[in-house]
């Protein structure tokens, strides 16, 4: 199977088939057709198909999919079959908000560690981990088998922290700094940009006002 | 101009070419070419002139765009020569961080208010202003002229509050919550699926494991 060509588009929607997989699933419902799923999901069962067909196409019967078996395979996909460890760098507000969001632990995603340049706020417990000093974050990455660090500090400190974390073996950061990344291709970025995406907002309440 | 018609991945891409555009004015950088803004912003020269030819191509002459004028123009497309009253739905981690972060302001989003229904958390200053309970959201909306809510509130209460924003006039709902609002046409959401974003990062890490 040759992921590697699955357009970033078609990635970004697995996690919402996901989600309402989920959900599916939690309702005790077996089976789903494409069409059920384009309507709950509103989009085109068309679409739908085209998506899974990247995948194999998950096994349609005539009467649909079972959802348990994939909700499992698309979780397989996102790589939810293995737990990640992963840090936190920044133990401000943000910094403090994710680590407490205890949903991403039932993902697999575990909370292992946070670090900050306060040193006022060393040893501080933040989800029963105590807040560590920045220069502790190689050591803790080697040694913990880190693979994903999640970055909440200013953006004119996430490049030095970056590239301190990759040479230290992280394999993936989810950069909350408001800067876009240079790190090598084997580090994978996923960006969260807040700003960018209130400026959105902000643009389609203003696109909406202009042409009503 | 009809605005109407510039598809979402373009308005996506505004916000970035906004924040570079402020780093190059900071610097004191007067004009810069589509190759010049290429190189540093890592697309190509023509993705740049065919994104701008959206909204009329920003005047360029032979030798590049004005940065100030081109940064004014995008930040008028992007509604940001106005500003929005924001409030905040759940006091919670993320709420706060999320009222904590002061740069939001700069763009001319101005936060003016806070909610939960936990009773506790009534009275409690946040960035100056005090928690409200939730009853009190309506009228406070159609009082302070609110159009952006910000809602940080589990996906189970998300709907029921989205309903009673659109019902309150609000204009723009930019959604934490991990769920899919369901509302009128004429009310924005924007959303911010932190899980989502997490297992498309967990997804490339896996993918680059499997492909290397």
């Amino acid at each position: 199977m040759e992921e590697k060509e699955i357009s970033q588009a078609v990635i970004g929607r697995l996690p919402r088939y996901f989600r309402y997989l989920g959900e599916l699933k939690d309702q005790g419902i077996e089976r789903v057709s494409s069409q059920e799923l384009s309507d709950i999901m509103k989009v085109t069962a068309s679409q739908i198909r085209q998506d899974f067909n990247n995948f194999g196409g998950f096994g349609q019967q005539g009467y649909g999919y079972n959802v348990e078996y994939l909700f499992q395979e698309i979780g397989k996909i996102l790589g939810l079959d293995k737990s990640h460890n992963l840090i936190i760098i920044g133990a401000g507000n943000l910094g403090q908000a994710l680590a407490n969001y205890g949903n991403f632990e039932r993902r697999g995603f575990l909370f292992m560690g946070i670090f900050d340049k306060n040193p006022l706020l060393y040893g501080r417990r933040i989800r029963d981990r105590e807040v560590r000093p920045m220069e502790d974050m190689e050591e803790y990455v080697k040694s913990n088998h880190i693979d994903i660090a999640v970055l909440t500090i200013p953006k004119t400190e996430a490049e030095a922290v970056a590239q301190r974390l990759v040479r230290s073996g992280i394999k993936g950061i989810w950069n909350f700094a408001h800067v876009d990344l240079n790190v090598p291709e084997e580090v994978q970025v996923e960006n969260v940009h807040l700003s960018d995406s209130l400026m959105k907002l902000s643009y389609n309440i203003s696109s909406f006002q202009k042409n009503r």
